[in-house]
């Protein structure tokens, strides 16, 4: 089940990456949008790159009810409504996977400045929006869909994961083994993905400042796990 | 010039350990203390260790006047009243190495959680709290204080600097240069520092958790400057 995987919001840039990268790997992809038949579409464009893909299209509702890991992937301004219409979708083991990164580009800013959110961090208000027992896990802020979208471009980034649940933390690390390139670090509790996605708007500072499209992050100095 | 560095709080764990690589790498240093006497002995102990240290040992005020460069390695509870106590001792050319990480530590908190400083980051801080016309760059954040007193422990991290003029952040670079495995990376304006500041917090955060002690950062995906 843990390769089975919705990506809600699967048609923007950053989740059509996502699913693109883990198609290759051969999980089942399932893309999730509000607007089924972009889905379809996007399904169709990963199964031209990737012939082996075991991908499909569909509403993100029908996503996340056939998935046991969905990963969401919408801009900050839609995350609350995308999860409230999906809330009734959720089922006994389901995982949450956020990977929001609160920018003010949100309103109109930069997206090289992270904002703060209420509860600390999009991902915190990703689990004020879940139904009770759906465990959130925040991980993949530090891929960016350029490179994502690029296959031939190595992923060379650790990606930091929190949460508060140790199970769903070990599902979303296999996920993550999956992708070459990716390690999976554990990063401690859901609180601390305010600092994770403020080390995103960094990357993308980053990314702007020096004309890079791929900065990424390895944490240096930690035992092999 | 560039080579002469004061290290305000030089006889504290992270200033003892940049002055000993710094020493190491034929830096002049000028170890500052508010106790003259510890200075002397910290001098002392880093040409124990380094026979060659070019190395000398006084009041922070002292040190200040008499470098072109200057680290403040205090804990933020000691940033502001530190600064005011040198303010005076600042000179045309004078640069301040901000090196401060607002933890939840200095009010009695964890050393995993960053706190939020009104104007942004210790860094900006520290820039309401030099004389007109003093940059204040902020950097070697990412570099612990067990790292750099462990000479046997190469430095695997980059280290990333804030500030808002070229010229000082360029002299912050070549000091940077000096150290064998550390690699400086611009990231942007000093605004920027509250975000490198938080990437210490989780360094702090996965050297405690995960027992290493030595937790460092690389960015990937930057092409060679």
């Amino acid at each position: 089940m843990s390769r089975n995987i919705a990506i809600i919001g699967g048609t923007g840039a950053e989740g059509f990456g996502l699913g693109l990268r883990f198609a290759c790997a051969g999980a089942q992809i399932r893309i999730g949008s509000r607007d089924a038949e972009k889905a379809h579409a996007a399904a169709g464009r990963i199964r031209e790159i990737v012939p082996h893909a075991d991908v499909t299209g569909g509403l993100n509702t029908d996503a996340v009810a056939n998935s046991g890991i969905a990963i969401l992937t919408v801009p900050l301004t839609a995350q609350i409504a995308t999860l409230k219409s999906v809330r009734a979708n959720f089922h006994p083991g389901s995982i949450l996977v956020d990977a929001t990164v609160p920018l003010e580009a949100a309103i109109g800013g930069s997206p090289m400045r992270p904002m703060t959110m209420f509860y600390g961090s999009a991902a915190q208000q990703a689990a004020r929006n879940v139904p009770d027992g759906v465990p959130v896990v925040a991980a993949f802020h530090s891929l960016s869909a350029d490179l994502l979208a690029d296959l031939d471009q190595p992923i060379d980034s650790d990606i930091l994961i929190c949460g508060d649940k140790p199970e769903p933390k070990l599902s979303v690390r296999d996920l993550i083994k999956m992708l070459p390139g990716a390690r999976p670090v554990d990063a401690g509790p859901l609180e601390n993905a305010r600092m994770v996605e403020n080390l995103t708007a960094l990357l993308i500072s980053l990314n702007i400042r020096k004309k890079a499209r791929h900065a990424g992050v390895r944490i240096t100095g930690l035992e092999p796990e």
